[in-house]
């Protein structure tokens, strides 16, 4: 019982060890560049164990997607939760999100911005996965808003995500943190439309 | 000499015809997925023939970043150059990006989203080209919003390129027209705000 027990805290460690480096390596090189070679280099965990607790490469893919969702729910979503729904919990999640950003909690920006500009035409269970995430981030922004009084949930979720994503895309390319003020700036400016 | 001019002739060819095709792969895969032999596959043409023409791979994805840049200005530039400088050429401008999505100029989608996503925080000769064929579209936006009378024209380029970039990204994810008509739309009505 022990030695299950034992074996299977291992497997679940070097599954989420593992994962977690997926995602993080993502965001950098893309999932593609996700290997178990690397994954081994990255996190001192051996080509073997890898393979035998996801036992594919897709597995491995699919739950790098996973632990995306698991950081931005810890570090974007619970920290907005407290704030009542509507415009405060918007405000409050927009500034997890760009909190999270400038501490690069992902080393590449946004996970969601750089899979979804990798895997957005491809087909299969990572791309749906990727989807998924994709929709459940806008559906949330969505159903704020309409509590916020937005009078077209769906259009203002478009602008404050479309505001995100090009803060992230600069911030990246240029290093520049002044865009990570205006897309701020420009997202809340949505929100308090509304109040 | 006509033996030198034929072969020189023969050389732009394969310089083009392959630098195209690179372009158009890194839609779809990244500029990573780019490789000699995928070019070959993909043109006709030989391996050898492309690797004497370009030197090395880092070559190959200059002269698809060039070749795209070269396609923008075919496809987006040209045909709303005619327009009054300001408000007329910015909504020629955005009329034909538009246009240029929805034929699929680019198999992936915006050649500038995908790479810069992928590239964004990399160093080289590649990244660099990348950054400036962003900041040279930024700047047009820039230049031709303040002939149109805008107060902000780096606020409002951001915005118009944020609504283009996440009506890109919802089309290749989504496959949603709406996102189209919803993107231009929006940067629109940032443009008409000055008229």
């Amino acid at each position: 019982m022990t030695s299950v027990d034992g074996r299977r805290r291992r497997g679940d460690a070097t599954r989420r060890t593992a994962a977690r480096s997926a995602a993080m390596t993502a965001t950098v090189g893309g999932l593609e560049s996700v290997t178990v070679g690397g994954l081994a280099a990255s996190t001192g965990l051996s080509k073997s164990g890898i393979l035998t607790v996801f036992g594919s490469r897709e597995a491995i893919l699919l739950a790098a997607v996973a632990e995306a969702r698991q950081i931005y729910i810890d570090t974007v979503i619970a920290p907005g939760w407290g704030a009542q729904p509507g415009r405060d919990r918007l405000r409050a999640l927009v500034d997890s999100w760009f909190s999270c950003l400038r501490r690069r909690v992902f080393p590449g920006g946004c996970f969601i911005t750089a899979t979804s500009s990798e895997y957005g035409h491809r087909e299969g269970p990572v791309a749906d996965a990727i989807r998924k995430l994709k929709r459940e981030w806008l559906d949330l922004i969505e159903s704020e808003l309409a509590v916020a009084g937005s009078l077209d949930p769906p259009g203002d979720a478009f602008r404050i995500d479309a505001f995100l994503s090009a803060a992230n895309t600069r911030f990246q390319l240029f290093d520049d943190e002044t865009a990570l003020e205006r897309g701020r700036h420009l997202a809340l400016e949505v929100i308090d439309r509304h109040s």
